[in-house]
C-alpha cells in the first residue's frame, strides 16, 4: 500500500513535469532523444527511429570501412598471369585463421571469350583453381596451396572452380563454389554450385562431383549461373545465399537469392520468394541478433546499405554506408553455432579487381576492418564521412559528349 | 456488343498464355519486368519496385555527379585568407548565370572561435559577405562584388553573412541569408535568417533588417541556428527549407526543417512537423514532378540519398547514390514558377572545404554535374558505381588504437 502510494505521487510528479516541459518548448527537442519521442513526427523522424535509431552512431549495423594491404601473397610483378579473388568466409582453427579464394596462374591475363582457349583465361575467375592460406593475426598469410583442383571434363567445374565458400557442419568442412562447364562469357556464365568436403580445413577435400544447386529453369532469373554461394547455418538448416544475374535491356541485374538444406549435400531448396535481395553485387551476410544482415555493395537501388532480415529472407535497409568492401569474406565466429544472438563482423577479406588496369588484369586480396559488432564499439569507425580532396572529385569529370549537350542547352537558354 | 465479345476472347487467350508461361516457369523472371510482377515478392523486391523502379538506370532520381573546376576565381594562392563558399541555386537572367555565395577576404585563415577578433576570423564562414559572380557557360565565371554587405551593428548579420539563397517572387529578387549576431563558434552558430531584396540580380540590395526566420525557442531542436535558408515557391507560397543542429551525446546532429509564407519578408510558419528530414548537411531541393525532391548529403542515418516527398514534407528515399556535391547550389529552371510538374536538375555549383588543409582553411566552388531531369536521359550519369584503386581504399586505414585491439582480440582467440 505505502508501495503504491509513492509510485503514484511519481507518476503525477513526472506528469506534471511533462506538462510544463511541453508547455516550455512545443518543437522537437534540441537534446536528440534516444528513443521514438511521443509527438507528431515527420514520415523522415519516423523512419530514422524505427529503421536505424536515433543516429548513425547509435546503429549497430552502421560503420566506416578501414583497408590494409596484406602481406604474404605474391603477384609476379602483377602482370595479370597471377589473381586471387572472392575470398571465403574466415575461420579459426588450430590456432590459425583459414580462408579458401579463387586462385589462377595462368600464362597470359584474360583476354576475353573470343580468345580464349585451354590455356588463355576469358575472364579473371576462368581457369582457375580453390587455393587456400592461413594467418596467425589476419594480416600475413601463408599460402598453403591448392584445396580443389579442377576436375577432369566433363565433371562440374572442369573449366574453372571458383569463388568458394566455406561451411563447418557437424565436424566436418564443406567447400561450396562454383562449377564452370564452359568459358566464361560465352554466353554469360554458366556455372551451378558443386561441393567439396573434408574432415579438417587442411583437406583432403573430396569432390562430390554432383551438381548441388542447380542453375533456374529456362526463362527463370537464375538460369545461367549461381554465383558466390554463401552457406550459413540459422534456424538449425543450411541457409545457402547466392547471387545471379536477370537481364534488363541487355544489362546484368545483380540479385541474390536463398536455397536451404537439412543436410550440406543436399537436397537444397530455393526459396519461393527469391530474390531476396534486388541489389549488391556479392554475397556477405552474418548472424546478426536474431536475424540475418547483409552486406548490399556496389550495384542496383539499394547498393550501398547494411540490410537485415528477422527471417533470413525478407530484407530492409539498416544503414546507409560507404566504401565498403567488393567482396566480403569477413571472419564470423559464430556463423556455424545455429545462434539466435548473431554478434556480427568485425573484418574479413575482400578483394580488389583490375589493380593495374585491363591489359594485366587481376585481382588482389586485402583485409577490411569495420565495426557491425554487438561487441566492440569504435566512435572511429562510426564516423559520419570520410573527407576526400577535391582533386578525388574532379576525377569524375564530364565526357565530351556530356560537355556537348551542355553548351548545346547553354545555346538553347541565349536564344530564349 | 461485337467489342464486349472480342475483349471476352482476348482475355481469355492472355490467361491461357499466363497459365502456360507459369507452368513453363514458376520463378521470378530473367528479363527483369519494368513493372512490378504480380507474383509473391519478397520484401526488398517489393520495395524495390515501389520506391525506386525495376533498377537504378529506369530511376529519375539517381545519377552520379560529376565534377569540374571553374575559371575565373582567384584565392590568393590558396594561402586561407580568400574563401568561397556555399553557392546559392543558380538563375539564368539578361543572357548570363547568376549565382551568389559566402566571400571572405581576411588577413589571415581562420583561427579558432577564442582567437577571433574584429578581424581574425574563428571560422570560414566568419567574418564574410555575400558576394556574387556571373557566367555566360556556367564553367567560368567572372566576379561581381558584393550583393549585401555586414550591416552596422548590431543589425542582424553585423558579424557575417553567410549561406545566401535567392528567391525570385513577382518581378522581384530575394536574398536569404545566415545573420550573425556573435562570433561563430563561441556556442555553436547563433544566426537566425535575414533577407534583402532588389528589382535586379544586380541590385542594389535593400536590407529588411529584420530577422525573418527566428531561431527556435529555449530546448527547440533550432534553438540556436536556421541555416542554409533554401526557397522554392511550391503551392502557391514560399515554401523555405533550412537546417539546424540538435545535440546528441555532444554531437551537432544536422537535420533539416521547412517554414512557410505567402510573402517572402514573412511571416514564415514553421512546420509542425519539423525536421521534415532527420539527415544530411545542406538543405538541396528542387521541384520534381509533383512534389519535391531533396539531396541529402553526408551526415545522418540516411546520408548519400534523394529523397522525394509528394507534399513537400514527408519525405522518403528515392534512390541511393554516391559522390554527392558537399553544398549544392542547382540551376532550377522551375524553382519559381510554381510548376506541378518539376524538370529537375543536371547542374549547379557547390564547395569543397579545407582544400589544402586546415592551417590555410578555405573553401573554393566548383561545378557538378548529373542526371537527376525528366528531360535529359545521360546513361553515363546512371552507372551503377565508380572504380576505385586499391590505394584510395589503405588511405582509409586503421588508427594505433585499432590494430592495438585487433591484436588483443587475436591473442584472446590464441588462448581459447
Amino acid at each position: 500500500m505505502y508501495r503504491i502510494k509513492l509510485t503514484s505521487v511519481a507518476v503525477l510528479c513526472l506528469m506534471a513535469l511533462s506538462v510544463s516541459a511541453q508547455k516550455k518548448s512545443k518543437g522537437f527537442p534540441y537534446e536528440l532523444p534516444a528513443e521514438k519521442p511521443d509527438r507528431p513526427l515527420s514520415l523522415g523522424m519516423e523512419r530514422s527511429y524505427d529503421k536505424y535509431g536515433a543516429t548513425p552512431q547509435a546503429n549497430e549495423l552502421y560503420t566506416q570501412f578501414k583497408y590494409t594491404e596484406l602481406k604474404g601473397f605474391d603477384y609476379h610483378g602483377h602482370d595479370g598471369t597471377i589473381s586471387r579473388r572472392d575470398p571465403s568466409k574466415i575461420i579459426f582453427k588450430n590456432g590459425k585463421y583459414y580462408v579458401w579464394y579463387t586462385y589462377r596462374n595462368t600464362t597470359t591475363s584474360p583476354k576475353g571469350a573470343a580468345k580464349a582457349n585451354d590455356t588463355i583465361p576469358s575472364a579473371d575467375w576462368d581457369l582457375s583453381e580453390i587455393w587456400y592460406a592461413t594467418s596467425k593475426d589476419g594480416f600475413t598469410w601463408e599460402e598453403q596451396g591448392v584445396a580443389v583442383p579442377r576436375p577432369p571434363k566433363p565433371a562440374v567445374g572442369w573449366r574453372s572452380v571458383t569463388t568458394t565458400d566455406i561451411l563447418e557442419w557437424k565436424g566436418k568442412y564443406y567447400l561450396y563454389y562454383q562449377g564452370f562447364l564452359e568459358i566464361s562469357g560465352k554466353k554469360g556464365d554458366d556455372c551451378p554450385v558443386a561441393v567439396s568436403y573434408a574432415d579438417s580445413p587442411d583437406g583432403p577435400w573430396v569432390p562430390y562431383n554432383k551438381i548441388v544447386i542447380p542453375n533456374g529453369a529456362e526463362g527463370e532469373w537464375d538460369q545461367f549461373s549461381i554465383h558466390d554461394p554463401y552457406p550459413l547455418v540459422y534456424k538449425g538448416k543450411i541457409y545457402l545465399y547466392y547471387k545471379s544475374d536477370s537481364k534488363n535491356n541487355g544489362d546484368y541485374i545483380r540479385m541474390q537469392g536463398l536455397a536451404t538444406a537439412d543436410n550440406p549435400l543436399g537436397p537444397f531448396k530455393k526459396h519461393p520468394l527469391n530474390p531476396v535481395i534486388g541489389s549488391g553485387h556479392e554475397t556477405t551476410m552474418f548472424p546478426f541478433k536474431d536475424g540475418i544482415a547483409a552486406l548490399v555493395i556496389r550495384d542496383g537501388n539499394e547498393h550501398n546499405t547494411v540490410q537485415f532480415a528477422k527471417d533470413g529472407v525478407n530484407f530492409d535497409v539498416a544503414a546507409n554506408v560507404e566504401f565498403m568492401p567488393n567482396a566480403a569474406g569477413p571472419f564470423i565466429p559464430d556463423a556455424y553455432t545455429n545462434t539466435k544472438d548473431g554478434r556480427g563482423i568485425t573484418w574479413g577479406l575482400s578483394h580488389f579487381t583490375a589493380v593495374n588496369g585491363w591489359s594485366t588484369n587481376h585481382a588482389i586480396l586485402s583485409r577490411f576492418d569495420c565495426d557491425l559488432s554487438q561487441d566492440v564499439n569504435d566512435p572511429n569507425m562510426k564516423k559520419n564521412h570520410v573527407y576526400l580532396r577535391p582533386e578525388f572529385f574532379y576525377k569524375m569529370g564530364l565526357t565530351a559528349a556530356q560537355k556537348k549537350r551542355i553548351a548545346e542547352e547553354n545555346e538553347q537558354l541565349n536564344k530564349k
